[in-house]
């Protein structure tokens, strides 16, 4: 039984349950982000760096969220916070052309060749947004086909289907019909998309789903979308906000052979800074150009923030960092399969049935009820969620912080021990389950 | 004839010639956002400090732009550099709740108390994206009625009506229904919205046109929308990307006696870094609350780098600095009412027709063709754009620079001596118009 580290929790985090009962007067349930929240409320931060947060009440936690995924790095790596420290005596914003961005575009074109052309946005959601709007201007038709539990930012057009029991994602959203969901890893209802083919403007999907519980999309499936895409004349969009540096020193569809038309990207090209990017075929990405009058033209922005000194530093920084460092990824890549395999192991060894999905650095252990495996985010919804709270809860009492019920990323301040570590707690509290 | 100024600026700028060269091999058009965009190419800044930006080539201009007018201390301001710098090596993000994101939004509320509760995004055109939601969420209702030449960023509900001749905004955008446009300081035509007051959600509207040209609402006109507002269950909500904390240390709707349900942050409140806020009657905020289920709930960020420690630190620099130098204020507004009044003097004594609009430190020198006054922004769209252009170009090669035929912001960090510089330049290039 692990409520009891509901209690410990709370014995250790006194002083951010009162911060929380003040955050919940200007804050709507205490969070300005409610992936932020989780029971019974969640720590506050005090500082970050390397693979380290440090609360307020003092308590030091192995971060394994990492700033959503975006620091592969580590916090505050010195190599990019020594250049940020540099640039914000230098000027935040210029709100003007910048030669840092043209480094940052220049170094991810060549990294991604099949990024021709791209345009910074401040975050990922703005960033398929764009995606979206490149598509419809580029086909001159309507519909997007988007995943079930896809995940590509809070803006209205893909904020559909996400989370169990998918379809509409609350209140203040208008039934959108031209928004179609399929399902993942199974193309054998692709025959949906048939009836709005000559009107499908794109069909996006992450090849890796992050939101929905770190699944590794199929070679072949994702082949299959491409393959319908491109019959039917409709862009096909990979989302490789979380995956694009992450696994390889450049982003995942080149690992399973795909050839996007579009690609978005964010996280980790920001180096913690706030970042999106819409990137592809030239002859797309060049509707944007401010060369066409308004209405021959894509709007996409940009937005005030977009591109700045700042965000561009860290972002340079960190792929500057990793180009130099390539040989990392093979280590990042061998910390997950180890975590992979040791954690399922252990949990099996007390009869506890997981799953741990993910990709190299990335991973989620799933609590499993009657299915046997997580192949899409209808199989990661029907686990046993409040158990893998609970496990990330345990966990953080052990000094070890996941974000419940989301995949944690290994960085390059990781090391063997600390997953080690991971295995040896998980172990601990994999024993107390069925107390 | 200004035309030789073009000339001139390229003599000054030819490293950011060839650097603009190279960008348009990576961004369409040479750039990552539009408006950044202006002829024959626009300068490379290389470094931003005080009031001053400097370009790749040397050139040292006084900015008027200021960081898409989110700059009120100026590039840098010690104040807020140091503890951002210190920041930095605290961590970029945490992915966390953190306290500084309570301090920020503890100061916005005690400053705006019609600000209940709020939510910080990462942008202004996500905020008023979220503020639509939560309209759309808590009225149950669907319609949007947005001003003619209204801007509120590139999310796709308010991207309509922007720019003359107004309707469409380009490629990729599908006709939507539930939006209306009806113009600025006319409350006569307020009627056609009544086909729809039963679904209509909401009216929002900038109390003073930014992008549409520092046009001041006027203050009868803004009372009308609100009480229309009321009177139909819609929510009124004001834009105050621009304007709140730029003419007082607080919004502007109390100036104007508005009581918004809804307003929207981001500019100033963020010191220069990336962010958006959406804040309003703890009632409508509250719909976003975790404590929801899904279906209950309006889905509205957040997003991964929201209320990032970073931002976080230098919202809450500035806004302590302006809270401790309220007085500050006085001067700023002056400098912008010598600055409207002293243009247009200097302007007509060489025959020069214009109208300098703004209020407090924001203005915009336009060209006016057959119109007397601009009250709107086909008021603005109507008078001589190119030559607005060539005058702010003009400015940047004597050392001034306005994102050309963008408003000007004047910071702390302006005194009457730029001011008055700005107004001899103005008058050389004056007395050249007509050449």
């Amino acid at each position: 039984m692990l409520e009891r580290y509901i209690n410990e929790y709370k014995a250790r985090t006194k002083r951010s349950r009162e911060l929380f009962d003040n955050a919940k007067m200007v804050f709507a349930g205490g969070v300005s982000h409610n992936i932020r929240y989780f029971k019974p409320y969640p720590f506050f931060t005090t500082k970050a760096e390397g693979k380290y947060l440090h609360d307020v009440d003092g308590n030091v936690y192995i971060d394994y969220w990492m700033g959503h995924w975006s620091l592969i790095l580590g916090h505050s790596h010195p190599f990019v916070a020594e250049r940020v420290i540099e640039q914000a005596s230098n000027g935040f914003i210029y709100g003007t052309v910048n030669k840092i961005s043209l480094e940052l575009a220049s170094i991810i074109t060549k990294l991604i060749p099949r990024i021709e052309m791209l345009r910074f946005a401040n975050t990922g959601a703005e960033a398929t947004m764009y995606a979206i709007r490149l598509a419809r201007a580029y086909t001159k038709k309507r519909v997007v086909a988007k995943i079930e539990g896809g995940w590509h930012g809070f803006n209205t057009e893909l904020l559909h289907s996400v989370n169990y029991p998918f379809g509409n994602e609350g209140l203040g959203l208008i039934d959108d019909k031209y928004l179609i969901s399929i399902p993942f890893n199974d193309l054998s209802s692709i025959d949906i998309l048939d009836k709005v083919k000559d009107d499908l403007a794109c069909i996006i999907v992450e090849p890796f789903m992050g939101g929905a519980g770190a699944i590794v999309g199929d070679k072949g499936y994702l082949k299959g979308l491409e393959e319908y895409s491109k019959k039917n004349n409709a862009l096909f969009i990979l989302d490789e906000i979380v995956t694009a540096f992450r696994f390889k020193c450049s982003s995942m569809h080149d690992i399973l052979g795909l050839e996007p038309d579009l690609i978005t990207l964010g996280k980790i090209i920001g180096g913690g800074l706030p970042i999106g990017a819409i990137g592809g075929k030239k002859e797309i990405i060049s509707l944007a150009s401010p060369e066409f009058k308004k209405d021959e033209r894509c709007n996409i922005g940009g937005g005030t923030f977009s591109a700045n000194p700042l965000t561009m530093t860290a972002g340079l920084a960190t792929l500057e960092y990793l180009k130099n460092h390539t040989y990392l990824y093979d280590e990042l890549n061998r910390l997950g399969d180890i975590a992979r395999r040791e954690i399922d192991k252990v949990m099996r060894s007390y009869s506890v049935k997981t799953c741990t999905t993910g990709l190299g650095s990335l991973f989620l252990t799933h609590f499993l009820n009657d299915n046997d495996e997580v192949r899409n985010a209808r199989d990661a919804s029907l686990c046993n969620i409040e158990l893998q709270k609970l496990y990330h809860l345990a966990l953080m009492v052990h000094g070890i912080f996941f974000l419940p019920s989301k995949l944690g990323a290994i960085s390059i301040m990781h090391n063997e021990n600390d997953i080690k570590q991971l295995i040896e707690v998980t172990e601990k509290i994999a024993s107390e389950i069925h107390l």
